[in-house]
């Protein structure tokens, strides 16, 4: 990619040095170790040569082309040295330099100068604040980090440079191979989206990010290439968002880190959380075929540690697979006589290479498994190494095999065996489980996505509502704009919503006890509810501002003055009292969607009422959603075995919750000045469905 | 333990070999390769001499006393070889050998046998099936696992064989020592609690097990020892557990492995997952003090690896410690001028070991911190060696620390130099916090363990209610059994349940639709409950035996007449009908009991309602609870959120919701033909609570 780019035959180093302990030397060194295969000019002031080459002053001085420069001065010296590359015409500047954005300030002033030198020009720059980049593919090591990978088709993008050096030791040491390292930094002006778009040739590409530039851009990126291309992303910051502001329960269930997982998801990007779980999985997805399925068989000579491979195997979602009459007849014959058969295989402690041979043959020519882990511990009989090398073998079966060789010194060769095998290997058989069920979270998302290429491309497609009631919907928004309401008041919420043709219950403002007395006689009936309805107030429980249960005359009485009184209190006038019918009991669900300034609308689905927040028990997708995927997110939460109709109750309608979500998701599209929708509770039973309480925030 | 228990000053080896290739062959080679400092006798009637040791042809030709015979022989030949032992008084006779239990029919048989041959003698067993046992102290290997480990204060103790060879290879190359390692195989004589009972002068003990042999007595050592000794416990089968079957909700969510966790942390067992967790965990325990609380600090040269770490700790439920102006002074001084102080602090990437030591020094001296952990990357400047040997230094402030030195090749030797001064290094981040969790676990136990000496023990203590309803109940009992019911019926069982101060609603049986309707008219009210009740019938509503929200009289007799005709189709003539107060809204609980053949009474606490089996908002204890960890049982829940008064809902009565799980636990230890109890829901709000349906299983 930089070479087919930016077409990368020379390079200059502005800021080389000749005193090894400056970056200006390492540098240098880096791009002479391994041995780029063009001129390389140091720039420097103070000496006539480095490492043997001769230097220039500036880069202009430089007689020759130049397509690559290096930045390593001062950070108030860079704008000097980019401008001098801009002159010369060098396609990419890659500024290893800090004390920009990162140091806030002045630092954000000088970044900003970066971007208006290079406006205009064919100029293009990677960082500042960055470790720099390798093409393994050029030779080129246009970075500080002292690492000569060998080529792989595999590349790896990371907003840490810190993390970048830890990712090249490790590498090497795990014998993977590597194509592009792009240390992006403060990613002024190129970042991931420019890369991964230019990541193509690659067969597996990895990112570490600490944000996302244009999240939408990202998703499409991710549409177009994830579906052939396995990316794996590493997105620190669960813990931020958890503590992030609220404003709505949608607001809070739908913002954060867990909308950068659903969007990311949502295209097929592997998302991993921690350090071991990026690097341990990128193993095998180098290495590995992807499995067709979900079952797994798992060959150990340590009957507990396939125990505890299982445990973890099942909370992954991943299932044991069945081993049919004529595997089990196979595994007879190569398994002593004492052993039961199943899945796990215990080819028992005193296994040799040969019966482990054996056993991998057998579950590996079953229909059922689609992917199997070996398990071994350093017994008084075990061979090792041997034992390792039938492994590496068993490749030929086409299925992807993930190992745990589990101990010290006894196995550590072994270990390093399956490495030069390419079989993906940890000390821990829970790791390669782990490992294994993102594997199988790509593969389904492949399916998926290669059925959704045949579909018509996803869209929320022209809303069935707008022409009739945009023009009312508009008037029910410039009602509240005019008094400065963050939100519509309650009855306007209750009216978009039932022009979307969201069930939501009678309902009367009122202006006396009187004519609340009256109007439960006419229409509403007992039991009612009686609430406090003012556009400024989102949490009207908080407050007490909701009386349910309101059985006769003497208790709508009592409830109405004991809400005038919290008006009173609270300083509320503009504030009105709401009587409504009251929903008999039901399933309470949530149902929401909020705007999202990188991803867009976020819809969301799940458990409601009191426990929508405490059992976070949510499905989350961007909009717009196929009908298919509106099928997964009821599927996904834990309140849908409830909607199925647990315990002898009839199933919901779970056509009609999908029009409440789609109708939420035309709103949004139809009315830009939505900023959010929470629908909490949406009552639910068998006989039908009502939206207790809708919200509607304004942008 | 072996040698104070035992007094092993000589071993003898029976099925002894000269074949390399034997097992009997490498037990006296791994005898004499630990230098044991006794008399070793091969019994062998092939081999003269084995190792240049002089053979005998059986243990009784032994002319001296023997402590210890190891046997490896084939199974049928155990028994006589067994009966030699006891002739020649051999304290301990570790059997090798396997083919007994664990391969069913005749090896059951054979293992029966071998417990009559000892059974008045004072001859134990360690195995068969096993590996045998280590005493570092005492330089004795007694197995057929060839280590020689170091010494320490530390004891593993096995169920499997396979597992224990992978810990010895991993204790090795890990620079840990060990005191006892013990493969107890199929525990026929000397099981987990025999040996643990004896491990008192260890620091630490370490067990993988595959079940609990008798769950009370483990209890007790636990209450016993682990407040002053951590004990680590690996118990595989989570998944076998999710699959059992399902008797009553709260036999489904007291049963399988969820109690035997309940019971192991009661009393301070530290539970663990997998095998990576019981490794990491046992370093950190083995090298470090404890945490005296939950707040840490990160330093790191990687920002974006301290913000994983960050994430892992909260979802661990640590804390990040909170710098004092002071601490922020200093590191001000420590580090670059443009970095922002805050914990995780950022060293950055160009730290040389100096600037690490500063910021370490500077955030153990700060009061917040308890435990610290150092995060490094191979960074072009970084200093690795030094840098560990400074973290080394750190231990003289006597908090925990724990590093990650994340990479390949260029960290090996730090991390080398690092267990050499007895830090628990990881090469991810995230392994280091969820270790540090466990021991700041174990901290609190210990601490809530020294606070419950100073209090009376714990006991249920007498029953207020015994005396005065224990007669009426058993006649309750004995109505039910008379009719061979398998459960109280509803009328029973609220009776049950009123008599121990637990609130039921009102609700009569009725024999006649006419019947109802003058029962509602004179003391009910609408709106009603109609439920068919039978001692049968278990999941009334799975049959749609149960009508809520009856209104009227119409709706009244419409449901009568549908739950006459489900008793006729159901075909349980011997089922009433009964009508019952409804009990407005509120928040379902469940609380339950339930007795465990292994470990005793579990009371369960939880959300209750259609949520009790999607939601899992499960707490456990093994009765008898004092009244803070009923406290405390409440504050696991999910629930205890809405019930302290979430959205501006008044706080639930907690004593109360305590007082029915007390309840609960004088019911069950009053009534022994009591299986379990199943109040679900539980309705709560600020008003009061009410049972709305006990289920009473008799056992």
């Amino acid at each position: 990619m930089v070479k087919e780019l930016f077409n990368i035959n020379s390079v200059a180093v502005i800021g080389a040095s000749g005193n090894p302990h400056k970056l200006g030397y390492t540098v240098v060194k880096n791009l002479v170790d391994y041995r780029f295969n063009g001129p390389i000019y140091p720039v420097s002031l103070h000496a006539q040569t480095i490492l043997g080459i001769q230097t220039y002053p500036t880069i202009t001085d430089i007689p020759k082309h130049v397509d690559l420069a290096i930045i390593s001065v001062p950070s108030v010296a860079v704008p000097q040295a980019l401008r001098e590359c801009v002159q010369k015409e060098v396609a990419l500047v890659v500024i290893i330099s800090a004390g920009f954005k990162e140091i806030g300030g002045a630092g954000i002033e000088l970044e900003q100068q970066l971007l208006e030198i290079i406006a205009g020009s064919k100029t293009r720059i990677l960082g500042p604040n960055c470790l720099g980049l390798i093409d393994a593919g050029s030779n080129l090591n246009a970075s500080f980090a002292a690492n000569s990978p060998k080529y792989d088709a595999i590349s790896f993008i990371s907003q840490s440079g810190a993390l970048g050096t830890a990712f090249l030791d490790w590498i090497s040491a795990n014998n993977l191979g590597l194509h592009y390292f792009v240390s992006i930094g403060n990613k002024a002006d190129l970042d991931e989206n420019f890369f991964l778009e230019r990541m193509q040739s690659d067969r597996l590409v990895a990112c570490y990010l600490e944000d996302i530039k244009d999240g939408k851009q990202f998703m499409q990126i991710g549409q177009k290439y994830n579906a052939r291309r396995p990316a794996l992303i590493l997105k620190p910051g669960r813990s931020a968002a958890a503590s992030a502001a609220i404003s709505s329960h949608t607001g809070a269930l739908a913002g954060g880190y867990e909308v950068v997982r659903t969007a990311l998801q949502q295209c097929g990007y592997i998302v991993v959380d921690t350090v071991g779980e990026l690097f341990n999985t990128l193993k095998a997805f180098a290495w590995q075929p992807l499995p067709t399925f979900d079952k797994v068989a798992i060959v150990s000579n340590a009957g507990g540690a396939a125990v505890i491979a299982t445990d973890v195997l099942m909370e992954d979602g991943l299932e044991l697979a069945n081993l049919s009459t004529h595997t089990v007849d196979t595994l007879s014959n190569a398994l002593p006589r004492t052993v039961s058969i199943h899945n796990p295989v215990d080819v028992v402690g005193d296994a040799l290479s040969g019966r482990y041979l054996r056993a991998m043959e057998a579950v590996l020519q079953e229909e059922d498994v689609s992917a199997m882990i070996v398990i071994l511990t350093p017994q008084v009989m075990t061979e090792i190494e041997e034992t390792a090398a039938y492994i590496g073998e068993m490749q030929k079966y086409g299925k992807p095999i993930l190992a745990s060789f589990i101990g010290g010194t006894l196995v550590e060769k072994g270990l390093k065996l399956l490495a030069e095998k390419k079989i993906p290997a940890y000390h821990f058989p829970e790791t390669a489980v782990n490992v294994l069920a993102h594997m199988v979270w790509y593969a389904e998302y492949r399916k998926r996505a290669s059925y959704n290429q045949n579909q018509p491309v996803a869209t929320a497609g022209a809303s069935p509502y707008a022409e009739e009631h945009k023009e009312a919907i508009f008037a029910l928004y410039q009602q509240a704009r005019a008094v400065q309401a963050p939100a519509l008041p309650p009855e306007s919420a209750d009216e978009l919503a039932r022009r979307y043709g969201i069930p939501v219950p009678e309902s009367y403002a009122c202006r006396s006890v009187d004519q609340a007395v009256m109007c439960l006689r006419s229409s509403i009936g007992y039991p009612c509810v009686l609430k406090i309805a003012a556009p400024s107030l989102l949490h009207k429980s908080d407050i007490g501002g909701v009386i349910t249960n309101v059985k006769d005359e003497v208790a709508l009485r009592e409830g109405y003055l004991q809400l005038e009184e919290i008006i009173r209190q609270q300083q509320i006038p503009e504030a009105t009292i709401l009587v409504q019918q009251q929903v008999g009991q039901g399933i309470p669900l949530i149902i929401g969607a909020t705007r999202d300034a990188n991803f867009g609308t976020v819809l969301i689905f799940g458990s409601g009422g009191i426990y929508a927040e405490i059992l976070h028990d949510i499905s989350r997708r961007i909009a717009p959603v196929e009908s298919h995927e509106l099928q997964k997110m009821l599927e996904e939460t834990r309140v849908y075995t409830i909607l199925k109709g647990a315990r002898g109750q009839k199933a919901a309608n779970m056509k009609a919750i999908m029009q409440v979500i789609k109708a939420v998701e035309y709103l949004m599209q139809d009315y830009d000045f939505i900023q959010s929708i929470d629908i909490n509770p949406l009552m639910i039973d068998a006989q039908g469905m009502c939206a207790v309480d809708v919200k509607v925030v304004l942008a």
